[in-house]
């Protein structure tokens, strides 16, 4: 089993001074890093979906953070705090229902207060630390539920994914993607099948990109492919991601993820669900309780396509995530280890681990 | 419970001297006949699918025949016969996987073959009259199905469909269509959804264009939406269409059918398969049997797009058919009446009975 090279997809980057954002928008057909130089740049890049991913627009939302408090030029400490809290509240403005925003900019705001700063410039050190901490911490999460993932797949093995919850949604690695890259990196050999994903299109535009810039054989099927494929035996594991898991392990992820699951349940394929411990939400008794988004028809029947494709006024229904019943799921695969069913009592422990984990380091 | 206009949506039209065409390619955004004055006029249609589905096919290309045939202005029976047949050999090649097309054409040569022809005039009346006997006995099988497929459809329902086998795929009402047609008329008030139908989008540019237009209640879903609506409970019925089956029951039709019957047995759903007898093959033993066509990538990551939505070169796997197990089928509808399980007892029981009428008929 040869090794391949190291994945080296690098969705955000910043030197200390440059911030640099890959702009999803423009792929798959151009591969073009933008640079955030204004909280107002920042803004936008979240807003028109440029950055994307959960752990993503954490990540690059901090750095945009430090790009602007760091411009403040006066000598008062209370000033720049409050200046600083103000850029937080514009950024997490650009999109209000991302979790993964306000929780990465609450926690640059808040890194000001744990310690005594005698300095603004004291100050953007602080938040400059800390985003490199939300960097470094979400590579170190991806990389962990990678390895938890691996542990669950053989060389060779054929894995079918839906939607993206790669390289570019995270810091590196992505969350059900890790495991691919990782075994890449070693060696393995998977065969990958990502499905489109209608109607964004995330699993041709981004997934099939990623995979087949890294190097892993992937193929790109239609979403009603899955079947026969699985059918085939050309799968051998579904992996997807999480955008949040109630108490009782029902997830809500992109639509069309539900699906996959029963027609893996049907032909005896494992069904691992990625989710990272941020996305799991005790407070959220079962899936019923997770209210899912209903977006425009034009998406089904005009975007992207040259011309209508629909009559003009047609009915639609356009729910962009579905449930995914937790008996349909083999294993939770977190950042701290993997979850088995059953998930109302293992989910809580796994979080009551965490809290007491999270309490040591003083927070 | 009021009744509704009765369908006029009419995808062929002849008048005894003109032929025309509904222009499928053009919908939904334009609603066009094209006027089949050649035999290269049908052939074009045939093969850019001017005209598609299988029994709209066999009736287009029937009158497409006597179209040309009736040019014919020599004296000589023979030359006449002969000349006819070259015209349906050469409309044959338009698709030649497509059973109905080499089915009608052949039947209408044989026809001239049946009885005794005094002059070319006579052979052409005879053409005429097969031509309208073809289109008559079709737009009574699917009336006859539509019967049938209501008696198990009550008021109200809603119902799922998948890809587009409706009326301009036929002479009139269609197959799986049929019965919410004929339930439209009756005023039954059915809440269809139609599965867009990737990568063709049949579902979205024909099936809700039809519907729509006939005044049925219809929503437009992406495939992987499906699942969704099965679960909120909206769907209490499944209706598709199906291109072969086999001895077995298990029945091959565009691609996202099997999955769409998996989810229907998962969520309690009857799934029924509209299957015109000439559609049953029982010297095909089972779903293995059937070879499914491959086709290329470009469909999925292009056609309709105004770029592409995949990295170039990407690799990709295009199936235009899956295969239904029998097993997830709760009923056949034919235009003889509803088959029930064990399929390989009574579909054998259905054609022996089809057969031994037909041979009646002294053929």
């Amino acid at each position: 089993m040869s090794t391949n090279k190291v994945l080296d997809i690098t969705p955000i980057k910043f030197d200390g001074e440059k911030l640099l954002l890959l702009d999803q928008t423009k792929l798959p057909g151009e591969e073009i890093y933008i640079e955030i130089t204004t909280k107002e740049d920042m803004w936008d890049a979240i807003y028109h979906l440029k950055v994307r991913g959960a752990p993503a627009i954490g990540v690059a939302a901090a750095y945009g953070l430090y790009v602007e408090a760091a411009k403040y030029d006066g000598s008062s400490v209370a000033e720049f705090v409050r200046n600083t809290k103000e850029i937080a509240d514009y950024l997490a403005s650009a999109r209000p229902t991302a979790v993964n925003l306000s929780w990465a900019v609450n926690r640059m705001t808040s890194s000001l207060e744990k310690v005594c700063i005698g300095t603004p410039e004291e100050g953007k050190e602080k938040l400059l630390q800390e985003a490199k901490d939300i960097h470094k911490e979400d590579i170190e999460a991806c990389r962990s539920m990678g390895e938890y993932g691996l542990s669950l797949l053989k060389p060779g093995m054929g894995i079918l994914t839906h939607c993206n919850a790669g390289t570019i949604a995270t810091a590196k690695y992505g969350t059900c993607l890790a495991p691919i890259y990782l075994g890449h990196e070693r060696g393995y050999g998977f065969k990958v099948f990502a499905d489109e994903t209608r109607p964004l299109l995330q699993g041709a535009r981004l997934t099939s990109w990623e995979l087949n810039k890294a190097g892993v054989d992937v193929t790109l099927i239609c979403d009603n492919m899955a079947a026969t494929v699985m059918k085939k035996g050309w799968v051998d594991a579904v992996v997807v991601g999480c955008d949040r898991m109630a108490a009782n392990g029902d997830g809500a992820n992109k639509i069309g993820t539900s699906a996959v699951a029963i027609l893996a349940k049907e032909y005896g394929i494992p069904f691992y669900m990625y989710v990272p411990t941020s996305t799991i939400d005790l407070s959220t008794k079962t899936g019923d309780d997770i209210e899912i988004e209903l977006r425009k028809g034009e998406e089904i029947y005009e975007m992207w396509y040259e011309k209508p494709m629909a009559p003009a006024g047609v009915k639609t229904f356009n729910p962009s995530f579905d449930v995914t019943d937790h008996r349909y799921i083999t294993a939770v695969i977190t950042e701290k280890g993997i979850v088995r069913p059953p998930y109302d009592l293992n989910l809580r422990a796994l979080m009551k681990e965490k809290e007491d984990k999270d309490g040591n380091c003083g927070k």
